[in-house]
């Protein structure tokens, strides 16, 4: 089973990557860092006759990522009590790309992968991140994408999210889930 | 009374613009388009010794924008139940800004902006644009700026949102409360 | 096509009623004034061999009107943010009417109907309503009922709702609305 | 440290009661279970001339447990995707009862206690019972009262919430911090 983990850090090493670090422990996994990609906004041709452009920038290697992996976990720090704009930004450009002719298979391989969303913020996230949750939620349920779980850390200063006590125990159960499930796929 | 309005979309002239100009209708308003200009994802620099560094990009247009006004409108498309990329990216850079000792004045500038938010999906957005509602109501929340109002709009195709007659109820509705405002200050 | 109201206030023509009233002008409508019925709390008898019992109260007229109609209307005052008691009640015993077998077409039924939410309240509703509006849209989801449309409106001492201008547009449009479903279901 | 919960549940015994019992385990507390007693639907006496009656019923005794605990929980099964009507009818009367002369220190005494919330769901509750989660958030928030933590678990069928290691491993930790406030508390 491969794991493509999406990065949406601006700071090397920061909270919401060590929380998936505990979640992936002893799992390989690809990371991908938003941060040292250019994925350029989205332009919303849906509606015009020559449709979409293909663009020019790294967004290729995501929609490659995402094509290989049996699961995606998307890493955010909550800035502003959503999704960064680097994460956000990739996000959108799924409207393009399952009208991308280049990757017939898309929308067909995104009902088979599992999910997990990583966040972290230091405003009372367990409360005021929930939003972000069901904006996934609503995301994956139009993409047919099982969501498969989330975990939700509450820091602010480097290294912080070692305290959350509650978040790495979920991080730490849930990588014990993801272990099984490796497990059983490759006995299939 | 001055009034900017931050154009979300992708699209000139779409939906969110067409509801925001119903919104806005017969009232002087700078209009900034985020899709013209450049504006780089922050970079988190709140915990290091340097703290930010002067980004090179067209963010001081926006803070000038807002220092200069009484009202701030954001009016985004709904890009998968949330704010767009460009949008959210200059949002994040907030966090950057009322650090920034070159405009000492934002934070308290902020707290006295009346806020609009206009927001429009193709995904029954009334409901599932809640959280992106949300969301703009804890990020003013901690800004300590008053929310206004927001109207959601339903449309999917270019010029479907006229087709919205609730959101345009609303819309104008909202205007004549903007214009009594307006009034209100000036008599003052 | 006969509508059912189920009005879940505690006071008599109180805000929540007058909006229904403006969303239902000039349309025949039964009123159901849950404070009149004996509605017991529901006892979770799912996993009981026994299953539910009948319960001896006013249920029973409650699934008569939801049978007899082909539009509910769901009209609650927003108490501590969610829907009344006296209503949450109503709700809670759906899950045994779907197993009680003196209606067993009540499923298929509730498929079919159209469903409006009507909710006041004096705290920043249109924001702090909308965890409300979602537990509904979880619910019609669970049931496969179409959610038709929703008002939310702002007042606390009696007759303020008059002055919500934005309420009380909507609650018309909506009224055509459904003057217009009335007559196309008619022609057929 | 005196501690209250206040169990919404309609079955002796159920998952939620279950995860309660782990939260609290070889913690002191006073169970009061909603099911065995009387409290009626409020009615709306705020804007009348003579306010709020004296109601017959056994709500005194709530208010009782509240004002001799330092911390309360409110345990409720999700039904429909919110607390049960039991729990609400309980919730409701709190505005009857802020008003009552015969508890002039409820309101300050509010503000000093802790709060958590114990729900259990059937239908991905960690999703589906996050309005749950925000209505008792602004609740807490309207009442000046700190929202100490929460847990959500996932079960259906009865005992099996012990499946649910996610869930009782966050109610452990935080039984270990209740145990730590408890020793701060005593100590002072």
């Amino acid at each position: 089973m491969k794991i493509v983990a999406f990065i949406g850090s601006s700071r090397p090493n920061g909270n919401t990557e060590v929380l998936t670090d505990v979640l992936l422990e002893n799992i390989n996994v690809r990371k991908v860092y938003l941060k040292v990609l250019t994925i350029k906004p989205i332009e919303d041709m849906r509606h015009t006759e020559e449709g979409f452009p293909i663009v020019d920038d790294d967004y290729d290697l995501i929609l490659d990522a995402i094509l290989e992996s049996d699961m995606l976990v998307f890493s955010t720090p909550i800035y502003w009590y959503s999704a960064t704009g680097l994460m956000k930004n990739m996000i959108d450009r799924i409207s393009q790309a399952i009208r991308d002719q280049r990757y017939p298979n898309l929308k067909e391989h995104l009902k088979t992968v599992e999910t997990f969303v990583v966040a972290v913020g230091g405003d009372n996230p367990r409360i005021k991140g929930l939003p972000l949750i069901q904006q996934f939620k609503y995301t994956f349920d139009f993409l047919n994408m099982p969501f498969t779980g989330y975990v939700i850390g509450r820091a602010s200063k480097p290294q912080e999210i070692l305290q959350d006590k509650v978040a790495l125990s979920q991080a730490k159960l849930m990588n014990e889930q993801i272990k099984k499930l490796i497990q059983s796929r490759e006995q299939c």
